[in-house]
């Protein structure tokens, strides 16, 4: 088995060293530790390294399993339409990612990047700020990660919607959800507009300058996706013009964000370093999450949020398998049951 | 009437000003123009002009009304002793505080400043935070913007506990309030501490060096009720020595701060210009509700929100006569029935 990981191992896999061969592999060594392995697992899941490497292991891993719920930088040919079975993480970063985005909604609501700069300036700037009560939030992206934001906006007193791949009107955490198509049609009707959706060929772009023209001048944009749901430069330009009031970027096309970025610095807009879902013990729950689908997979049992390669992300849209706190295996298992609904985001 | 008020007067006053002889008077000229009014309207509450001015009434007026939640400037013998009918502004701010400490909760758990501030030196600084689900706070004051706050609070996860007058396990917005006795006893359980109690002669001073003392190492104390409610000196010690995590301040012995405060750079601290209630539209609600009350004045009807002047608040835990968004008289009055809880907060 072999773990691609830097610097940093995934803590607490003695469980796993004691039944299998362990190699721990950084991304320039993958393409000569791969061949033999039956288990690959990307502790760095922001390592490009996997696709460049598969070619020189004369038979696949059986099973691949990334520690994020995201898994764009496994979207390659030889993978996807191969057989080996590839799970992701679904289900530990929801609830975090939940209460980042609330975080940032009332950040924008209440102008606090505005009173920290003023209190850096020793500066008594009085404002009026707006409430959120029974103000609109769109959230695009109807998985456990969308959902999570969903059902807390709405209990903090958002009114609430959802974009997803089928329109309906009675969803349990959103009541409405619009089809993915009258995106463009249904942004003039909300303040908040949050992008957890997966990234697929569907999804990549779905925020243009079309999109951004239909936002309403007061709207903020927050994206704790994957950075190519939004054109960035389309992105810069609606900031720079005005026509949207703020965005906050949690991903972007190039991490760490090189420190000579314009993004540091256009007006509205908060940078944060993708770190929405990193809650402190987020490692450790991710590497469990991997101990316990080790097990099941020694066993023969079915693992754990299994990836559907075609579609890119863990059919389903009820809650994963494991929550920030919770031992994964007290929650049910994930990928069973209800329609294909995006079932993502992040790390 | 009088009308105390600076540059800035009370908005759509018209109704009253067909009604009665207006007088919108700074607070240098107040004892000149009181001598003969009916009614006082204190609209720059934070005004300590009334005491002084007071005795050069021959008379005083039958009414007061302050544009504030607070009455702590109008705690003056004359007036607590005399005839005058004290109402206040009770219910305007409740929601929109609610969401400005929701907001700094979660700005507290996911660092926020400290992502602003990385970003200001275009920094990578990823970090994992806290999640607030499940969390322990402690909300000191259980009148109507207490129980906004700790309903707000519960919805987006925390669990949250009270502090009052009289201690009870089956409150309808807190489950268990523990007495204002009980505060030093209680405060080694909980991570987030938010004031939001009037600031009475039994109030002034509950968190002092002791009651930090007694708070977890990673705890936050957020005050959004009056500044003497804390003894400063014991709150800049405790965030210097680190014995607390942090600290949120919205109100100050002397407004505006003092741009030589060491306030302004202590380590943990967040400071923010008396506005926690202030959303866009509250002076038009303000004013609205004294012209609901001047027409009840008028008519000889019973007064929104009279100050029970010995207590210094509106007795009565239930929610005010008017929020954020909503005319004045769709909402019941508050002021009658349940027993004596604090009222209370800002502006």
């Amino acid at each position: 088995m072999v773990v691609l990981c830097g610097t940093d191992r995934p803590p607490g896999l003695e469980p796993v060293e004691r039944a299998a061969d362990v190699r721990y592999v950084p991304a320039d060594r993958l393409a000569a530790e791969l061949p033999g392995a039956d288990v690959l697992f990307v502790w760095d899941f922001t390592s490009r390294a996997v696709p460049a490497a598969w070619p020189a292991a004369d038979a696949a891993p059986g099973w691949v399993h990334i520690a994020s719920a995201g898994v764009d930088t496994l979207a390659f040919d030889a993978l996807r339409d191969g057989d080996t079975v590839l799970t992701n993480s679904r289900g530990v970063f929801d609830a975090a990612i939940a209460e980042y985005v609330l975080g940032l909604v009332l950040a924008f609501a209440k102008d606090l990047p505005g009173t920290l700069d003023a209190q850096r300036h020793h500066d008594w700037r009085h404002r009026e700020t707006e409430t959120i009560a029974g103000r609109p939030a769109l959230v695009v992206g109807t998985g456990p990660i969308g959902r999570a934001i969903a059902r807390l906006l709405s209990a903090a007193g958002l009114r609430v919607s959802g974009v997803g791949r089928t329109a309906r009107r009675d969803d349990p955490d959103f009541g409405e959800v619009h089809a993915a198509g009258e995106l463009r049609r249904v942004l003039p009707d909300t303040d908040f507009v949050v992008l957890a959706a997966p990234l697929t060929a569907q999804t990549t772009g779905m925020i243009d300058a079309a999109a951004l023209a239909a936002m309403r001048p007061g709207a903020r944009l927050i994206n704790v996706g994957r950075s190519p749901l939004v054109r960035t430069d389309d992105l810069v330009a609606a900031l720079r013009s005005g026509s949207i009031a703020g965005a906050a970027l949690d991903v972007f096309d190039a991490e760490p964000l090189p420190a000579d970025s314009p993004l540091w610095t256009l007006p509205g807009l908060l940078v944060s370093p993708h770190m929405s879902g990193d809650f402190a013990g987020s490692l450790t729950t991710l590497a469990q999450l991997f101990v316990a689908n080790f097990d099941r997979w020694r066993q023969g049992r079915p693992l754990h949020n299994v990836v559907d390669k075609h579609l890119g992300y863990v059919p389903g849209g009820a809650a994963g398998p494991a929550t920030a706190g919770h031992p994964v295996d007290e929650v049910p298992v994930a990928g069973t049951g209800q329609e294909g609904l995006p079932a993502w985001t992040r790390t």
